[in-house]
């Protein structure tokens, strides 16, 4: 039950790329998989590059356009794209709130060819203080490319 | 884009049961989904009694039994199912710290036929003080039957 673990850096973020038992299809890693990695991978970066010029709605873009999708975390459970992103907008109303944001120790498990979990940490680096914390985001392979259907984010308790 | 949500009691637990466009396979509900519903409230059914028992081991049955299970709060991400476990007695010494649990507002969201997104909020009634917040599970199908993979488990930062 070992996974092969490589450190690799895509778009700027530092990525492990996982081959392990806890893939649905446990054989072989496929180019589909490494496609939808890739894929995965690209949405993240863009939001990153995206929150770091004060674009939140280009953040949103991640995020899968619905009344359905889910922003879970310390505030409960936030339904619809909007909505979760007023929550953005109250909790990070200007760049200096925003920060520079890094995704870092991003895992991606392939569940099935249309769906995948994805494990990450988050830092905002602002001159008022550092935060951080993990987070769990469930992708989904629609028409128009892989979006977040579900992002459940905490803060860490003691503060790297 | 509309969801019909029943809500429905398995077990003692308030269950929504969802038939909307999150699914992949967006058509019908099928038996199988309903099955695969059916045993995974029945894994947190389980989880829940032996919770209420003071049992660990037991509630940690509902977990899949590899060093590859991964648990993400506010302390990180804690991998393994033993550090699993591990932090589980840290965090609930006894019955006192355990108190009485009650998971609610569940959702299962069926990925393909071998995974599941579950959302939900637990409660932990307490002498001392009461706890509560909500969770996010990714479940998946083995042959042994349905087991959390991932746990991403949130406190409310202002208490219900």
């Amino acid at each position: 039950m070992k996974v092969k673990t490589l450190w690799a850096v895509s778009g700027g973020i530092a990525v492990a790329l996982l081959f392990g038992p806890r893939e649905l299809n446990p054989s072989q890693t496929t180019n589909t998989e490494d496609a939808s990695r890739a894929a995965i991978l690209a949405v993240l970066s863009a939001q990153q590059e995206a929150w770091n010029r004060g674009d939140i709605e280009g953040f949103m873009k991640g995020y899968w356009n619905s009344p359905q999708v889910t922003f879970a975390g310390s505030g409960g459970i936030t339904r619809g794209w909007e909505p979760v992103l007023a929550r953005y907008r109250m909790r990070y109303p200007d760049t200096q709130a925003m920060g520079h944001a890094d995704f870092s120790e991003l895992e991606v498990y392939p569940i099935g060819k249309d769906a995948a979990l994805v494990l990450g940490r988050w830092h905002l680096k602002r001159a008022s203080n550092d935060v951080g914390g993990v987070f769990t985001l469930v992708f989904q392979r629609f028409p128009e490319g892989w979006r977040i259907i579900h992002d459940h984010t905490s803060a860490d308790a003691n503060p790297r």
